[in-house]
């Protein structure tokens, strides 16, 4: 434990999928951010800008990724878009229900100047209404 | 990125929804809260205090919100009550399981003044087991 | 609201539950870490370390820990293995669903020197793969 004087810092990070549904792992641009920071203990949060992606922590094994694409839609099928009243204007109501299930955003704990992760732990960008600009936010506070 | 003296906000903001499931646009109440703290640079936490009821983050539009009740009594119905053993003298089992879903808590950034928002998010309380006064947690640190 | 310098402190909990599926109340152990730290105003994580285990906040009820139990088997059955595509030398493909419901991590907001909770909010250890030493990391920053 130490007593020190808080910083912040802020980055936004701009991801344009080329599916509808994507996971992208974004742990080494988190890194970036936290060695331009140069915060060595605090928290780190990254979270979505938009309702309809989501970031999260999890394994990057490609057959997992395609379990919980398929896990997704079972639970919140894209199709058929009419069943979903807020696919009035839109198609994407699938999206803000998969984005719920994966959750908008991680906290990370920064120590010693680095994310402290358990061994497996990466995290991931998921969109689910991609094929255009989306942004997410990294803070950190500490010093 | 700036040197600061720490700061922290705490206070406690109440509910008393008239159904047993509401969704409430709570984002004036926590910029309220934002203002009055004082602090310009860090990390807003908003919880609910009540383990039948959450705090999220997504687009205030109403047709969502029906997709949303529909959703989650699809994936977690309410009745019959005998379903669950947790309904021994209680019948909010489901409660608990929509709550799981929907999350706790969100964690926002708060850079130069303001939640650090993306276009359309927009913090909810999501009510599961209402008709009673219930009580979310809005707490900020940084400065 | 007060202005303070920061603090930080981190500790790791380990956990080998003897069964695949556990929750743990972790309460005292986060709120002896909290002591420890000496922190009085500020924010607490605690996340699990691992991909197939969740940190959650409900309630100490066994009957709800029951159908917490049946409702993720229902959304994410661990059999039959070969449904999953990550179940080619694992079989803990469901372990990183079930999390994914639950959750990694909460934040939980520290005031006069406690965990700011609501009457039954307490912290859980969600084990979905255990039977094996896995960690959960607290981290608080504050002052």
């Amino acid at each position: 434990m130490k007593g020190l004087i808080m910083k912040s810092y802020k980055k936004e990070l701009i991801f344009n999928t080329p599916h509808r549904r994507d996971f992208i792992n974004i742990t080494d641009l988190a890194e970036q951010c936290l060695t331009e920071s140069g915060i060595t203990e605090g928290l780190l949060l990254c979270n979505a800008m938009h309702i309809t992606a989501s970031v999260f922590i999890n394994d990057d094994e490609s057959g997992l990724h395609s379990d919980f694409e398929a896990w997704l839609e079972k639970l919140a099928p894209e199709k058929p878009y009419s069943q979903y009243r807020h696919n009035g204007y839109e198609d994407n109501a699938d999206a803000h229900l998969k984005r719920s299930v994966m959750g908008r955003e991680v906290v990370v704990a920064v120590t010693e100047g680095k994310l402290d992760f358990g061994p497996w732990e990466r995290i991931f960008y998921g969109e689910f209404d991609g094929k255009r600009k989306k942004r997410v936010l990294v803070k950190i506070i500490g010093e």
